[in-house]
């Protein structure tokens, strides 16, 4: 008798960037230099302290940590968070393994299979992933690049509320869109979750992206949403550690964190060395973090001056993380992200970006949208939006 | 409006011995010794040059590695697990966040909510924990004691396979019973899993340690089980690097490959340091193998040597992992454990030992049973034998 992969195994979204990334290597073996602008990977330097603690690492193996993380760790953190006006204590912190671990922790604590999360599009494409191996159903809200993305207005979430909608899960600021919530919005998510009896997640790994001269407006500031409030973070971002896979859930709720413990439990505990340089991580200097914000603040700046030169390039306003989601001219985006790969090039150079039809859970919306991520130095950046400008001008018409 | 954690946030099992690590504190805070025979946390050496690896590890950020793992680790893995005679690729080899990782995306591809999966009991406890995650149904099938755990008759599998059955999993060697499966066992279970459309997870992160003298049928050399079956693999007791969170998930099946890496690419990446003190552990000679190999039968002779001359105590026939499930004279192993902890000591210590209730999935198993973990050396195996022989003597008949 014959097997087949489940369902969720096959309903799953493919990596919308994995056709492009065999289009990559075609490219690079031409010998055209490929500039990634795809993928939120930073390269700015992490704190030197990360390094430091990792070499300091004595013990001739490795051992399990505390399912929760080592309890240093956690305390670490939760000064951390002080120190951004949030008033969380260690017991309320749980280390992950990345934001994804945390992501998936608050869903399976929050949801059952079947039930309904509402996040605005265009959205952090893991999301979609994410929800589908959770068996949870994603009614997804779309926001306009017309509106630099800003959170659709309550009622628009009021109205898709069904029987099964149990959270509304938000990313401020937003990957993929740079938008920042206002504290008005924030304020109105939380009036619609305390009456309508739902969770809020809210993912804030850019946390420390914040370019809009008003303070974020975490979850974890709102107001009688002490059970029901989650934040998702990770030191992937803010610390260019990527490959550390070291996150955090913050909660103030002792219901989820029990429900998180236990799968914290299973799991059995996050990796110990990740945890160790992030020990030091967290006492790097708070001129580390103006260093870092400066430096993609001038890389926004830039990227926006020069995309905003490019006849027919939509351009929103941009107040955190360091992506763009923009409108080009051009048919469709997957196809023009392909042919960039395999096409085109200009000085010896081509670019990657990433379509932003994958951020979409909506077919067809974002057809004419890719997201640039602007992980790369000024001069750098200017080479790649060099390629952008002419490739624009050269791109075949429909 | 209130909010709930969700059924299975709520029904997830929480860890059998978290109130016993809260007694075990109290023992400590007594001035007691507690040797910890409880938790499968190795102590011997891990190969330097899983160290070396990492202090040569050069850059100042830490990146994304490729989501499935770095090429070169999941072809050094395939070249380890040729060299133990199973015929693999590297593009067989997914690299995971440990087993853990590697089990939730073997279930979540071949299962979807509600589909059953048959797991012999005793079982490894986080089995049951994954399994509420998933929203799968696990089905039990009791092992005993009297027959050393040896796997169940394929009769008794077939008998219990009902129309929602997709898998069977087992832990080869086992945790916790220590037990090595046969291969005409592994030959009866292929058969069954080909007739009834079944798939096989394999968890064989205990290969290494094989006391049987027979060796270790893995799943990956059941002919014709190409498309259904996946092995389970994990560094955490091979090389004493729990806290690396390294893991392999093994299987020749493309269809099964493909829905797995999808999994791997919404989580975007294992550890990358992990990753680099991996391939550098993979280049331990065999000497180091059997060395530690050599360590723990000796520490498992001197276990069943001891226990065996305790009244009442009865030890099975322990052949692969370094755990035994024993029974003792005594009313209920969860009591006696914490009975241990709270109100006894010898020559000032005192034992943890984890009650084998909890890894059972049918109630009420195994009350007077419980695991021990042989991963003390054998000076405090010794003493932690001293202790539970004297605690047996002393502990209240009911």
């Amino acid at each position: 008798m014959n097997v087949a992969v489940s369902r969720r195994g096959q309903a799953m979204p493919a990596s919308p960037i994995r056709k492009l990334a065999a289009a990559a290597d075609e490219a690079r073996a031409r010998g055209v230099e490929v500039l990634h602008l795809n993928i939120g990977q930073p390269d700015v330097a992490s704190p030197t302290e990360f390094f430091d603690a990792i070499r300091e690492f004595k013990g001739d193996h490795l051992a399990y940590s505390p399912s929760p993380g080592i309890a240093e760790l956690r305390e670490a953190a939760a000064a951390y968070y002080r120190s951004r006006g949030l008033e969380v204590g260690a017991e309320h912190v749980t280390v992950t393994t990345a934001g994804s671990e945390a992501l998936a922790f608050a869903m399976t604590a929050c949801l059952d299979q079947g039930d309904e999360v509402i996040i605005p599009e265009p959205m952090y494409a893991n999301y979609i992933g994410f929800a589908a191996m959770a068996g949870v159903e994603v009614r997804p809200l779309t926001t306009q690049l017309s509106e630099s993305f800003a959170l659709p207005a309550i009622e628009e979430f009021a109205a898709v509320i069904g029987p099964r909608t149990r959270a509304i899960l938000i990313c401020n600021p937003g990957n993929p869109t740079g938008a920042v919530y206002s504290e008005e919005q924030m304020e109105g998510l939380r009036k619609l979750c305390l009456e309508r009896g739902l969770f809020l997640i809210s993912d804030e790994v850019y946390r420390d992206f914040n370019y809009s001269g008003r303070p974020i407006k975490s979850v974890l500031q709102l107001e009688g949403m002490e059970d029901r409030a989650i934040m998702i973070d990770s030191v992937s971002k803010r610390y260019s550690l990527c490959g550390a896979r070291l996150g955090f859930l913050v909660c103030r709720s002792e219901e989820i964190n029990a429900a998180v413990l236990k799968m914290a439990q299973a799991r059995l505990s996050p990796p110990t060395l990740g945890q160790v340089g992030v020990m030091g991580a967290l006492k790097a200097p708070e001129r580390y973090y103006e260093g870092v914000r400066e430096e993609y603040r001038r890389r926004r700046d830039l990227l926006v001056q020069r995309l905003s030169a490019m006849p027919g390039v939509v351009v929103p306003q941009i107040d955190g993380a360091f992506y763009a989601t923009v409108e080009l001219p051009v048919d469709n985006g997957d196809k023009f992200c392909e042919w960039l790969l395999r096409s085109f090039s200009h000085e010896g150079r081509t670019l990657m970006l990433a379509p932003a039809s994958g951020f979409y859970s909506t077919p067809g919306h974002g057809q004419r949208e890719v997201r640039i991520a602007y992980v790369l130095n000024e001069e750098r950046l200017n080479q790649a939006m060099d390629v952008l400008e002419a490739a624009l001008a050269a791109y075949p018409k429909a």
